[in-house]
């Protein structure tokens, strides 16, 4: 709803400057959509999290995933987006990204607008781990500094130019800095090693590993998944949103080979994803026969399994070749498995399986663009000679060990503490009372659901008004 | 799957030309993308009434929800589109956008697309408000004489630059005419006032505020909603589809200037459906603790007001700065509280709350661009200088406000008789007996939900066939 | 995540350049987005189809939805891509399509996404069908089959300019080819042909037509769809997808008049589908009136005439005129109702009824635009002169019936020996005990949902320490 005229004088340089004008409103353009598409990744998360719980916390686990886009758009446009992008040796810390306060310089509004979207991903990915036991206000608390400060501090590390280990600064780290193109490490690692670390000093669900008294169980208990079909539609819109995730790294189009970089991004995260699933899938299949002699197909491998494909070429997406992605996806589908069995051998609680999906995986695809970057892909994407190890010398898979350890240092000496206050503070956990009575009920007004159907006697009434003698589907 | 060669002869005016073509048909593209993500908030609406009222009307709503658009689109293409975009003082009323005669002059199909997603929404709007008592029939002829008639006037006065209170209008009233970029008085306000009329029309669902024989409750009994996770569902999805109705109203992309306006319009629309969202969440918090003594945190205050944000930033997200956004979010998820309160007071029943998150939210969208729209957005988006009262002179506001009343009077002068006149026609509301069995039941060939399991006899040989002592969750 | 300087000369070559450069990357842009959406029909189908059928075997129909979506981009990486777009009288044989092996020539790889999400596509359609009854093992078999092989074929003939019956032939068959812009006949008559097939191979679901011991019923038994919500779900979605699916089908928006063919196709997919939806539940009402008596809607009547809309626009979108898809549409509404109709009579057991939608109304959108493609939108899109029979001479029919004949005869040819040669082997059916108990508990663990309540004691003392009487609504 907009008027303007434009009259072109026709000179090459008043024509060369339309081109730009257009390169540059297709690139916001482009960036919009892919941060659209990330941006629903919510819904995804949120579906398949409350999908994977018991009945009685759905509302509460739908909440917290409202409140943290929301709180994180609040927390990231007062201070992440500074801390994140401005200069500054470790964090920014003056600029006008804080509170877009008369933003302008450098970049365009579109930038707040994507860099929110993961910022919101990495904080939602802790959602699902703590669920069904963790109070609101800490909820609150943990995802406004983990967007506005804890997460930011990672991406000032590994994306801005400034950064230590940033594959954008002049002189990179061994050549080329860390590749992580789309965050495999920046979010998802980095949402992971929170999630881990509150699912330690949370502890299990009452019923999980122990009984009510605290006294071991046989066998772990593994809580049915309330409904199976919103952690498909999640699982789903998850991929669906992926694509504007890893080819929306680029952060934008129009520059010379970018569309390259793009097209590629789209098959490589569709290859794994598709190699996650079915690895993760048979994997589990197989390791049921030889233990039980049953030979079932669980749905739940096969999507955390399509999600840890998806986490594990998230940061080689744009420099790995499409054959060296479908390897990556498999060994990603494993990687989900047994390291979901290893959490619950150690007996810690992750009521989504987000810890071995985002943590694991996370940590497996920044190992596997070490290994697996290809020579030209690298050049094409990133500029640089150093690339796999499979293909070149070892600097970029060095890279890839700091970032890890950084990533895994960082968080762990910031949010353990964190947690732990909270938890001395008792505001971590909810009373065993309103656990076992579901978070619904104890905080949220009542259950997620009601089924209840009419008036039995008023049925039976309308049903002979109309002379029929009753409806097989109205039970 | 077309052919076609292209043979560029290397002309300073031939590049110019491909240079213009390529502007052009990236216009479509992001029309025809923004009016996708349009197209899917059909779903987010059919998702978030169903989920909000009770299981036995669930098919009947989503019926109207689908016929809605349908009839929308057939409405709009016979009729609407003419008379909202053709020149004329009040209507359009010839020209080939009626039945898109050999349709060509002035824009192109995509323009028709674009538009229709807008129409849809306006009308889908009131399906929510009138669930559970409203006959189909009733429903069809509203629906189509909105999309037809009603709504497309309101856009020739605001839109069309023939329209009086446009701000695309040659000599545009006090210098600016009525800024409403998206939509919060065009589309949802004037979608809310009918819902606000036809609610009052209609009465309470039985068991509300009146008990079966018309006597008063001592309290208002509220439904409870069915199913929360398609509400959240609904919402997330609203949400998304809104990155293609506020930015996309730019209408293009290609011109100077107009990538700026889509992503400024991208930024305020997050933050202020975020800041609504906690805003009205938390007020209620307040107000409950308040009231009642308890904290709870209710998700469909959180889901609503986030709306309410949505709704109240459409008409100014490409004029206001980042901050006023979260001003107009806050004020919004208040204005959602009190006014979901003040229907109730009123004994008013909607039974999805529409009416405070589209009409109240739609005529707060406009009153805050006359307060808060900023010069340097205002020149950039509109290129006028009167921008909000806290800026300069009063001129915009009271635009701002003539539209309001314009909107409330065209809407109410039209739709009250209209829906008079089907009330004492008798098709308005179904029977009371219809109503207490439930719509689905006695107009759709039974309930919306089986979840019968299977045959417990079945499972028990099956189960003892496999050595299995029963599945826990099988249930 | 990516830096890249450029310096531009500016000459006239060199702005060239630029613009030819800025044009490509905006073509990749486009065929990413529009493949993104088509690939989020994949959870469209999986709502559809989950909803549709009975809750024991919502599980396995998932499962096989997100199976036929990993194995289909698998196998259209090894295989499908090279045979269906390489060079080759009947398929392709060689060149750097298969296994996207050091792929770069004649295109770039956001092709092969594209494309595969077309072959997803075709695969996906028969899972529907063959709910509740048909083996995992003969599911992965046949689907790997149709999206590395059959279904490439067909693209082959059709839309590969090596094909006999492609538009996009040096010489066209008569002057024309066959039109079948995206794929009505391609993808999904040979989606619905293959579930034809093996419907009749498969047989009915116990009870539908047939008790247990196989004695015919008296009246065919409609198993209730366990969702209505997700049908809805699921079939808004997919008519999102469909605006990826018809505009997608230019390949690209930057040449001359793709703005112009992708805008046409979006308000002829519009509008058919619309039309679809309120012919089939108008023709389905009047029908129930004329034998029955009572005037009913049924939602999901309106939600495949609809898809059934949607599909039959598929080879015409960029062809006929807007009015001429609303006759598409509404024929393909009565198509779909009779057709359904048809199927029962015949005890071919089709359980999401994926038959009627998409291989009648894939038949029917041929002919169609045999019938109505226009002059000048068969000019703007294919540079042909010969168009629809209304308009001009047989050619085009002719050629329309030619590929429904091939794609029949092909599809029959392959798969019905490949669906007798499973049944013979004993891989097709699951045993009548396991489909009884449905397939979730007997191959994936237990039921798809798990609703149980908080323990009623739990709650009691929660709520007498609340002093609340208690919830209306936590039952």
């Amino acid at each position: 709803m907009v008027r303007q005229l434009e009259e072109t004088p026709l000179t090459l340089q008043g024509l060369a400057d339309q081109v730009s004008m257009l390169a540059g409103n297709t690139d916001v353009f482009y960036t919009l959509f892919c941060g659209a598409a990330i941006f629903l990744m919510q819904c995804g998360f949120a579906m398949l999290c409350a999908g994977s719980i018991r009945q009685k916390n759905v509302k509460n686990i739908m909440l917290k995933n409202m409140l943290d886009a929301c709180g994180g758009a609040l927390g990231y446009w007062a201070v992440g987006f500074g801390v994140a992008y401005e200069g500054g040796a470790f964090i920014g810390t003056s600029g006008d990204r804080f509170f877009l306060n008369n933003y302008s310089g450098g970049g365009s509004y579109i930038d707040f607008f994507f860099q929110f979207t993961f910022a919101a991903t990495a904080a939602t990915i802790v959602a699902g781990t703590v669920a069904e036991r963790c109070k609101m206000v800490a909820y609150l608390c943990y995802s406004l500094f983990l967007t506005g400060f804890v997460y930011p501090v990672v991406v000032h590390a590994i994306w801005n130019s400034a950064g230590f280990l940033s594959a954008f600064n002049e002189s990179p780290r061994g050549g080329v800095g860390m590749i992580d193109f789309a965050g495999s490490g920046v979010v998802h690692m980095t949402g992971g090693a929170t999630a881990l670390i509150a699912a330690i000093i949370l502890g299990p669900r009452i019923g999980r590993f122990y009984d009510e008294d605290g006294n071991p169980l046989d066998k772990p208990y593994d809580f049915p998944a309330h409904s199976v079909a919103l952690q498909v539609l999640g699982t789903f819109i998850l991929w669906f949103g992926w694509y504007g995730f890893n080819p929306g790294s680029t952060l934008s189009i129009s520059p010379d080979g970018y569309g390259d970089i793009a097209a590629l991004c789209a098959v490589t995260t569709t290859l794994s994803a598709a190699a996650g699933a079915v690895s993760s899938m048979f994997t589990d299949t197989l390791v049921g026969f030889l233990s039980e002699g049953e030979v079932e197909y669980d749905l739940t491998m096969c999507m955390n399994g399509c999600l840890g494909g998806l986490v594990g070429i998230t940061a080689g997406c744009s420099v790995v070749e499409p054959w060296a992605a479908i390897i990556i996806g498999v060994i990603s589908g494993i990687v989900y498995v047994f390291s979901s069995k290893l959490l619950v051998m150690l007996k810690i609680d992750d009521a989504v399986d987000a810890i071995p999906v985002h943590f694991f995986n996370g940590i497996w695809g920044c190992l596997a663009t070490g290994l697996l970057a290809s020579p030209r892909h690298t050049a094409m994407s990133y500029g640089a000679t150093n690339c796999g190890l499979f293909y070149s010398n070892g600097q970029l898979i060095l890279n890839e060990v700091f970032g890890i350890l950084f990533i895994a240092g960082w968080v762990g000496a910031v949010m353990t503490p964190f947690f732990y206050g909270l938890n001395m503070l008792g505001m971590f956990r909810v009373d065993p009372l309103e656990e076992k009575v579901g978070l619904d009920i104890s905080h949220h007004k009542g259950a997620a659901y009601d089924l209840s159907a009419p008036d039995a006697g008023d049925v039976e009434v309308f049903q002979s008004k109309h002379g029929k003698d009753g409806f097989a589907d109205s039970a």
